[in-house]
């Protein structure tokens, strides 16, 4: 009787935030684009002001985490410091100097009975993001969605929730429309299953964390998703690659970082230049201690090398996403296995082909179905600054919307807008 | 235990059939635009050649419908003859003749470090459109779905199963790609159950009919879908309108077709052109014995005028698409009440304001969150022919992909494209 009486509060609360939420947008949609960078400037000032009182409360955070056993990373993940804050007052300033995309006109036609026919950009609306214990993405995220005219709902992960309510306060003084972005304060998961029901007020939910968080709200979500579930990424070594590139791209593609969504977990080569290429490699993966799981040919030409960390790659190696110094091995014959193979396996993240054959890049850009299709460059490079979009907001590995990092442009739409002289349909 | 034996046949058939759509994709993506289209040339031709037997099946729907007590608008829906025939294979001709889509690049910008990022056109993969009785719908939507490397899975209404079933012949015969398009003639409705699970296989589902199908199938849906579930418009009458445009703009955006979900429902008028525009508008609507619903104020201008079909509208007038000879009418003190209302009432399907005042114009068209805004122009022009998209799958009145009339960049997705020379992650 408690829970329930306890669970529809707590729905009532949502409703409420929610209306909230869809009640400000037409004031952010008001708001001049000088003036709301300046709200954004001075947030960033306001967040290195307040170092001090963020660290603190931060502080309260991470002991109660650490008292809670939770492991290395996630505390790593969950503590701001000087210069996280400063980098984090730093991302804030970097989306106050993009430019404005609400209200941008493009495509404009002029049809044969007069009117002109365009699309303009416009916010989506209503956004909420379910994140982890990250607190440098409630100000990321307000950022975003505030520049992009959105009106947002965060809700981090409850063991930030003494860090998520100054960063809040911070937000509420400076952002200056009220509810315009509301941080809840509210650890009871309860609360996002119930925002994510209210698809009258909530135009999407962008879910960032790991893959539990994120099937969860596949299942519970009446509202439509920005989302990647998981990252596994390939570099296909092409028969007609140069050697030195890719040795340096196939490197860099799995040890630059190892816990990133866009770092390749299998590397594909041609059978032709497998012999020649696989022992350099391997001498370049040695150097970290790269476990290489192997199909039966790259095997047996590593075993050949005496590989010290190499393993038999079995079927469940084509769809684990690592995240270590793992990488599967898979050889082909043709540029036709190697598509085949990143379409069946890829989580339709970022594919890489190595090559100097145009028509073979051509046709790879074409035919593989992923957010991200590279000719000679690291996966690692799928990301929104790399791709100058200015800051992400998460990735998308979906086929509707928008496809890989989500930037100002994916947080907003294009609708039709027709200027007519007085036409009629005849 | 007879229905369990049945639906999990069903649910068979759906994967298996499911599964060939995804299969098909990649041989869809190989086929060079001109194939593809001289594949619908001779589509539309032979869908002329065969008319005799088309309307035979056709004749077979129709009686065994008739029998069924079918209304008259339905019949008329699921009616071919000669004309509508030809006209089938006239908008096959056209779709063949639009530019293709697929693979175009875009937005290609340099990075500072070399490499190249930009967009390219793919298909979205695998489309399953739900539609009614309609078979001009069945040729339309495989045109369109080939045309942009969509592979499809059409299910049209049980009722047209026999002429469905001749135009499926019809175009696998000449759409020579095996499984590009599967018409289902399976009439149980336990079909579309399963199919819009197969959330692995099909990409989206584009509904098209009547609101309980879209209603029940949001409900079922686990696939993204691509929808507008009713097309509340209105029409906006400024103080600063010119009220010549106004009256001619506002009689054929109501009366040039009652059952269009592009046709105006709601007309707000300012208050201080009001009395100078209502009896002149009245006189145009009389012609029509169209039905006046009036707010409190134009009421009592109408009663005045001793308009003839005169009704007070109650609260639930502002949220009803009539389809009929029926008019709801509002009176506002400003753009900012009639904006308020517009974002309140309308179905975000298609909103037009009549005024010469620019900032108006503008501030109207930012404003309103609809998928097509208009100055100045008849609602009812908001549709794929009328905007130059040569065809429509249907309209989405949603906010994520995109907005207003589905035509072949609809159907399509954008991937980002790298082309780097050896460029890594520093």
């Amino acid at each position: 009787m408690n829970t329930h009486t306890n669970n529809t509060n707590i729905q009532e609360i949502a409703i409420q935030l929610a209306k909230q939420a869809k009640n400000a947008s037409k004031n952010l949609l008001k708001l001049h684009p000088n003036l709301k960078n300046q709200m954004l400037l001075n947030l960033a000032d306001d967040i290195e002001k307040q170092q001090d009182v963020i660290i603190q409360q931060n502080e309260i955070d991470v002991k109660n985490a650490s008292a809670k056993g939770m492991d290395k990373a996630f505390i790593d993940r969950l503590t701001l410091n000087m210069l996280r804050i400063k980098s984090m007052a730093e991302g804030v300033r970097q989306i106050a100097g993009l430019p404005d995309v609400v209200g941008e006109i493009s495509d404009v036609k002029i049809r044969p009975n007069g009117m002109q026919i365009g699309k303009m950009r416009s916010p989506i609306g209503v956004i909420a993001i379910i994140y982890e214990a990250r607190p440098n993405v409630t100000i990321d995220a307000a950022a975003l969605c505030f520049k992009s005219g959105n009106t947002c709902i965060l809700r981090g992960g409850s063991e930030a929730i003494n860090t998520n309510k100054i960063l809040g306060q911070i937000l509420s003084k400076n952002i200056q429309v009220e509810n315009a972005i509301q941080v809840l304060d509210i650890a009871d998961r309860q609360m996002i299953t119930e925002l994510v029901q209210l698809r009258d007020y909530i135009d999407v939910v962008i879910p960032r964390g790991g893959k539990g968080l994120i099937e969860r709200l596949m299942q519970e979500s009446k509202i439509p998703m920005l989302k990647h579930l998981d990252g596994i990424c390939h570099t296909y070594i092409d028969k007609d690659a140069d050697i030195e590139m890719a040795l340096k791209i196939s490197f860099n593609a799995k040890c630059q970082r190892y816990g990133t969504c866009n770092t390749t977990e299998t590397l594909i080569i041609h059978s032709h230049i497998a012999p020649d290429i696989l022992p350099s490699l391997a001498k370049l993966y040695k150097t970290e201690k790269v476990e290489l799981r192997c199909d039966k040919i790259s095997y047996a030409i590593l075993a050949k090398e005496q590989y010290e960390y190499l393993t038999a790659a079995n079927h469940e190696d084509w769809t684990t996403e690592y995240l270590a110094p793992i990488l599967s091995i898979k050889i082909v014959d043709n540029l036709d296995q190697a598509i085949e193979h990143i379409n069946t396996f890829s989580s339709k993240h970022t594919d890489s082909i190595i090559t100097q054959n145009h028509n073979n890049a051509m046709y790879f850009l074409k035919m593989v179905d992923s957010a991200s299709v590279m000719v000679n460059a690291s996966t690692r490079l799928a990301d929104g600054f790399e791709y100058g979009l200015g800051a992400e907001i998460g990735i998308s590995n979906d086929k509707l919307h928008v496809r890989g990092p989500v930037g100002l442009e994916g947080l907003t739409n294009q609708k039709y807008i027709v200027l007519g002289h007085g036409e009629i349909r005849e």
